[in-house]
């Protein structure tokens, strides 16, 4: 699997071959080592001796269900940190089966003009981007498919990557062409901007399929694989039925739904902006509940949202935007949230951070708290490049900074997403503790704490937290480098041989003889690079905790946050 | 001296004699003590847990000349550190007139409504200061010299401390009642409106003089004081007759006259902006070129500069403001940047940081570089609360961060004053290491680098300048516990007893027996109470370090910063 070396500055590339301790990484595994290694920690994000990587996880372009994500690596802008955020969509898969390991953009313009890479079986092209500037991402993405054919997987920034902007996603098409998968936090999308990159299409026509070093062995795991992801009632039941909203009022019920900027666990209008809600309307107007984000999925959590007069509106309506957008703001119009949610993806943000972010605007005065139409009307700022849009654009802390606001929920300078940290202390632990800034998905102690996934621990109380993360950070790190998609981690751990599983499929594909104990060490591998990395750009474990707004007791359950520096600091010591 | 604390949010206060730690201590070294002993590291500048604490030096309120320095101290919004900054002017006097060696502002009040307090001989006052809000420095400095007599020393923040913008100050009247001295660096205008304090009216009516254990002595000791500052070049020739812009074109000749960002050392238009075209100017127009700060100033580096109709344009137009506003962002009309200062003060800004953030708007194309009337609508916005005005009122790096622009000349967030590193590298060393953030004024090298003061150490070479910057950081800041001004020091170090006065002077007011070697033991621990608060704070070595930027040779010198983080970690290494 060949990396391909972009220099964005002088327009050129190379291949080479990974060596050394690239050789045999995939996703965040790969890009997090190349950000180490590569990047000057203390390097400014946007300058040109930052590097944007992307890459496919180990097991994209294979037949295994859910491995369809692509990872991109970065100093983040929004942390100063290491970032890899990925997504599912078609690249992933299209990268593999052409061969390609990574892309990395590197070095930066000079002057104003933008560029687009085409990368085909045979080429590689770095053209002129310019009549894409200024435009959504919907337009553009709707315009390279016309223009490329359906069968390119894109990726592409809106007008807030272009600005630079701190909360600036890179979109990627889904299997529909539209804009409805983000790798989108930590403003990786604002790196792409400082490069001058506005799109990269990967068109995989004529690539052979992957080649496979043991197939029989290969489809007896995937399908063993398939069976366990579809036997699991959260990711054969839950998720395929109401996508990630179902969890609107699981959470809610549990007291744990962040209400009006973390006052409250609880808000009496969850129902109007739930999972069962958009169900509700997706049948009324038509729309699809049940989609996968590229072909393979069995897990299927996306889905197409229309408006009244049944035209599309959104796509990839999740439960942490519907949560930032609704109980956060107090913004009670499902239709207003989906709109602020489309805008997101548009103009290339990040809906937890954009979300978050509303919500401080109204605790400073720039919007009226549950205002949905005039969130709107500031969102559409983004677009038009006012300053106001800048703001917002650039994140929860950015608004709090500019408004004077002191109570800003924030680890690393990032938002903290949809669970109270105070009800939910597993996925509070990985929030102050992950190098990632706070981040679900970098360990979803949501899992034990309210599922009853993994076993049951009790999120209310400190007991058992610190290992839950840290087990669950190892795990997410492999997985992340495997491609796979969080959502597998459900069946993974409630099924003996789901480790066993992914590791036969990596075997097979790979003809290795790798262990379970190999994907722990990979996890801890990946971490320890992410932690280096962080240690060099200045963090400190005074980084690594929540900022003094949870000391707050929280209603209905009254809880605090009451972990001390030195006892999170045990989570990632290993 | 007593310690007033002052609740802002129950709107009562105590006086406290100050004991163990806290006794003996004035300026800066009782700011930086109060503010790591009180404040917790991690807290939110602008949270209820930070404290804003005005201090005046040992000396204050005696006859000797230049001690009318006023330190106030925080944690700073701007730097996430600890933050001294200090101003001459009235306040200092008359505070220890009254016997009091500090007010403590404390806690954070809810709602809207702001307050002001006004301190007599034998009252406080805490009064409601709502008829004052919105207004700028100029007009509420007036209205209160009118209401409380001009007997008073006045503090207040303008529009930019009521939206706690991170390059607020805090206005110190000057003895006309004009807002013409700043506490300027690091955002303590926005610590103050946090707390909703206005204004603070010092009234020393009906004060006893200051008790002084030996007249004679002190008497004695402040004639030779007094006689070796008239009688360097420096304090008693060129700054009396230029003021600081004096050396616009001294630094200009030697190729450290940071030039369009820091592009260039040296700019053809220098002249246009000199200390000689202020003199020039104020000549034909009316004006004072020589005015002192407070009773007692033998320097008298302050001045009076009008417009064109012979009407006061404003007041204590120093050199750095000039560069700021000047070489920095290419604007060449002195009466543009003269207004760009008065509106600084009336806003209550830092120059420096403002001008810088000018500059850096300029490079992101908020504005054209050199437009100087843009610079003065933009700057405007800062007054009606505008969106662009938060921007800007935010600071060089905050800009930066706004517009995508990875040039930034920042250390630990705050800008870089007007003497480039690269060809000054002694003034280099200590914005690199000093634990306010870039700052001239914590370790001066400019003297030995350039004025050939206190020795000649070649600018352009590392050899010797670590050792010049730590000689001086401990030196400033047992001068800035005494509450002497900063341009004392050429005469002190250029004499063999200027010391020793000092230390005369201090032991005949206090009835004391102190030493030279004390006064360095009282520098060394202000820094390191400073250090350890930001280590607290998350600070480490990586924070004591110039932006990538300074990598480039800089014209027509050539020269780059070329120190390493280890060798810079010496400077404060005792």
């Amino acid at each position: 699997m060949g990396i391909l070396r972009i220099n964005t500055k002088e327009k050129n590339y190379k291949f080479e071959e990974p060596s050394g301790d690239l050789a045999g990484l995939g996703g965040r595994a790969l890009t997090s080592k190349m950000i180490l290694d590569e990047v000057p920690a203390t390097s400014h994000p946007l300058s040109k001796f930052n590097k944007l990587v992307f890459a496919p996880g180990l097991l994209a372009g294979s037949p295994a269900a859910s491995s369809g994500r692509l990872s991109a690596g970065a100093k983040s802008p929004l942390t100063g940190g290491i970032k890899e955020s990925n997504s599912g969509g078609l690249v992933a898969q299209k990268l593999a089966r052409l061969g390609i390991g990574a892309i990395v953009l590197e070095d930066k313009p000079e002057g104003d003009g933008y560029s687009m890479i085409v990368v085909k079986k045979d080429s590689v092209e770095i053209l002129s981007a310019d009549e894409y500037v200024g435009k959504g991402t919907y337009e553009v993405m709707e315009t390279l498919w016309s223009k490329y054919g359906k069968n390119t997987g894109l990726l592409c920034i809106g007008q807030a990557g272009e600005q630079c902007l701190k909360a600036a996603s890179i979109q990627q098409a889904d299997m529909n062409g539209r804009p409805g998968r983000a790798l989108g936090r930590g403003g990786l999308g604002a790196v792409m901007g400082s490069k001058k990159i506005k799109a990269i299409v990967i068109d995989d026509s004529d690539a052979s399929r992957l080649a496979m070093k043991d197939k029989e062995a290969f489809k007896a795991a995937n399908k063993r694989w398939v069976q366990m992801l579809k036997e699991h009632p959260v990711s054969g039941e839950g998720l395929p039925a109401l996508g990630t909203a179902v969890l609107v009022n699981v959470v809610n019920e549990a007291g744990g739904f962040p209400t009006k900027n973390f006052r409250e666990g609880r808000w009496e209008h969850a129902q109007d902006i739930s999972g069962e809600k958009v169900a509700e309307n997706i049948e009324a107007r038509g729309g699809v509940t049940t989609e996968g984000c590229h072909p393979g999925c069995t897990i299927k959590c996306s889905n197409v949202y229309n408006d009244k007069d049944g035209k599309v509106l959104t796509t990839g309506f999740e439960y942490e935007t519907i949560w930032a957008m609704g109980a956060h703001t107090l913004i009670r119009d499902i239709d207003d949230i989906a709109m602020l949610d489309r805008l997101c993806d548009d103009f290339g943000l990040d809906t937890i951070e954009t979300g978050v972010a509303l919500g401080i605007a109204m605790e400073g005065g720039m919007l009226e708290w549950g205002d949905g139409k005039g969130a709107i009307e500031l969102l559409k700022k983004v677009g038009t490049k006012a300053y106001e849009g800048k703001i917002l654009g650039s994140g929860a802390k950015f608004v709090g900074d500019t408004l004077g606001i002191d109570r800003v929920p924030v680890v690393k300078n990032q938002s903290l997403p949809a669970y109270d940290p105070r009800i939910v202390k597993g996925v509070g632990v990985t929030y102050a503790t992950t190098p990632m800034g706070a981040d679900h998905t970098a360990g979803y102690g949501v899992t034990a704490n309210i599922l009853g996934v993994g076993g049951n621990i009790d999120g209310l109380k400190k007991a058992g937290n610190v290992e839950l993360s840290q087990g669950l950070q190892i795990a997410t790190a492999a997985l992340d480098a495997a491609g796979l998609c969080i959502f597998v981690a459900f069946a993974v751990l409630d099924n003996e041989d789901g480790v066993q599983t992914i590791v036969d499929m990596l075997n097979a594909q790979y003809g290795l003889s790798l262990t379970g104990d190999d994907v722990v060490a990979l996890g801890k591998s990946i971490l320890n690079n992410e932690k280096e990395f962080n240690k060099k750009a200045g963090f400190t474990k005074l980084d690594d905790q929540l900022p003094e707004m949870f000391n707050e007791e929280l209603p209905p359950q009254n809880k605090t946050w009451d972990f001390s520096v030195d006892e999170l600091q045990k989570t990632l010591d290993f």
